[in-house]
């Protein structure tokens, strides 16, 4: 596997606010004031010193009398929004179906774009979104804030470590047992489903880690309770080195797998849940010994799946990371940044791999083949 | 899933011995006296009723003063072995890769076999055994002794109970840690390798707990520490029904995933291990309460994710069902039945589709590709 160094540290640090306490403010417009955005809201409002939210659009008065009461200004119109040359910053939160089309027509007007994920719903609007951010010189990015939960930075901080050595396999899950929320996510036509919801991050997650190209996609999904999207899906992602990962998104489990389970050459990891607990366990030795006899155990008669004497390898547990921070901070900084002239850290042509990949599973599970791609 | 329910039930009960006292006992001959032989031989000694075993034969002089040791009758050869009259019964515990000719053999001299598995390294060897079977109007069949194993009984009864609704993805994991013993497990040549040595159970399984016919083999093989064969592996396998078994081995993992772990429509199952301590888990109500707002949790801003309430669900634990004999009596009280006229349980036809999948799952992991069956 080769991982990609140079995006190792930095990314994940807890920045110290007070740096940036005298540079400019950007004001940010909201365009789809739903969940997600209340979730930018309530983030922002706990004091990101580089962007302070001016107002909002969303088609539902509610959502409109809803920020008026948070003291945003609730404008009548996306046009108007658009039309306000204070706002330099647009967040995209509608439904996924709308993301393209919103996103060209913000740039139009000026404005930098932050999208919510999945960017767009097939990598044909991605690319016309990439186009007028090249024509109208904005920095177009997409809210992939999982890059910095603190299991995902945690796992790459242990595969890095060497400790397990190579790994050849990664499993990465997230599971729910309550269903989909009901609206817009049940509906295909609108971008719903699993896989553009929970199966971006998950490849993000993935694709972020190493410089390796994707090589071969299969996928079987599956529409359990919800008949017109999968509300269940299973990924493999074999990578050009033989890395598989082997991603799946629930929400109809009752018993939850962990949330990594790594195999190195040389030690396992477990990471269980959300709150960091798990665990690296290696062997003390490379040396086997052998049982002369086919000793029967509980497994019925079997040498090669014979329990190890406990003694023969050390458990070092783990714990959540201390110096990430695990909220939106990371995204509007990187996102400032690249106004200012930085590279681009979240950036289109990386949410377009993961759209591909995310194009290929489809078409994996509708045919049952197994997709050869050079991503 | 259409399950078979014919088997179901009459296959795992333990049988009364002293109903079987005075019939007639058949005299087993051993050809390859190594580690599965030696468990024959602990097995049988227990006080098996209808079989005892008369003599070995070995190639390696240290085994058959073993046999010896045992009070068994040690053959100067193989062919001694087949021509002593008395001997009714041939157990071909030999390497992977002459179990073919010594079935054909041992059948042309006139003797019933059973073959310890996998029956042969290909479908094309295994089909002329069966020709030969035919031809010589004996009884051939393969010691599948897991069909038996209780945390098998206890995962099929669950499901037909129906408590957990309709399975649509069931996995099936036997996982050690220790790499594989030396000697011919480790070549290619002689039949080696994780996936005929162990997915040979564990596709047998599946295969005959239903009905339906296998659709689609998806595989990865890894050879982490053992470069001439498969020491770990991961097979997808897809039935008509479009349920899914997901089959994983692998001599390389220092934690271990549950045994079984089955996915159904209403709930979910978990074995644990051979001991088959594990529960199935069923939520009380089918209705779901979401929070208006995207509360974010320790899984980040995510409704779909988000935690379910503990009382909501229903736990029932599991233990090992006490009425099935997970020992070799069943395999051998059905070769007797089928020698005296019944039905054979274990046919070859059943372990000719174990064979054909493998081949497939052979296939997919060389070129990367999901291969379409039909078996």
């Amino acid at each position: 596997m080769k991982l990609q160094e140079r995006h190792t540290g930095s990314d994940f640090q807890i920045k110290n606010s007070s740096d940036r306490i005298m540079e400019k403010i950007y004001n940010l417009g909201i365009i789809g004031f739903g969940g997600m955005a209340g979730h930018h809201y309530t983030q922002l409002s706990k004091g990101n010193t580089r962007v302070k939210i001016k107002g909002v659009y969303d088609i539902k008065p509610e959502r409109l009398e809803a920020a008026r009461e948070r003291g945003l200004i609730a404008y009548n119109s996306r046009e108007e929004l658009l039309s306000d040359q204070d706002i330099d910053i647009v967040l995209v939160a509608t439904t996924n179906d709308t993301h393209a089309e919103i996103c060209i027509d913000a740039l139009k007007h000026g404005k930098h774009v932050l999208c919510e994920k999945p960017v767009t719903i097939s990598s044909d609007e991605l690319l016309k979104v990439m186009e007028a951010a090249k024509e109208c010189g904005k920095v177009f990015t997409v809210d992939q804030n999982r890059r910095v939960n603190k299991d995902y930075v945690l796992m790459r901080r242990v595969i890095e470590s060497g400790k397990i050595g190579t790994p050849y396999v990664i499993e990465s899950r997230v599971e729910g047992s309550r269903g989909m929320p009901e609206g817009w996510r049940c509906n295909r036509s609108q971008g719903g489903g699993m896989m553009l919801d929970w199966g971006v991050h998950l490849i993000d997650q993935i694709l972020y880690m190493t410089d390796e190209k994707a090589t071969n996609v299969f996928c079987k999904m599956y529409s359990v309770h919800y008949k017109d999207v999968e509300d269940n899906f299973r990924l493999t992602l074999t990578m050009e080195s033989g890395l598989t990962a082997q991603i799946e998104v629930s929400t109809n489990n009752f018993i939850l797998h962990p949330r990594w389970y790594v195999l190195g050459t040389e030690g396992t990891l477990q990471i269980d849940d959300w709150a960091c607990n798990g665990r690296i366990v290696l062997p003390l030795s490379k040396q086997n010994e052998w049982a002369t006899e086919i000793a029967p155990d509980r497994s019925g008669p079997s040498k090669t799946m014979a329990r190890r004497d406990p003694s023969t390898v050390e458990t070092i547990e783990l714990s959540a990371p201390t110096d990430v921070s695990d909220n939106l901070d990371p995204t509007y900084w990187q996102l400032v940044d690249a106004i200012e002239g930085a590279p681009l850290k979240i950036t289109p042509e990386q949410t377009l791999r993961t759209m591909k990949i995310m194009e290929a599973a489809f078409e994996s599970a509708k045919t049952g083949k197994a997709i050869d791609v050079c991503i």
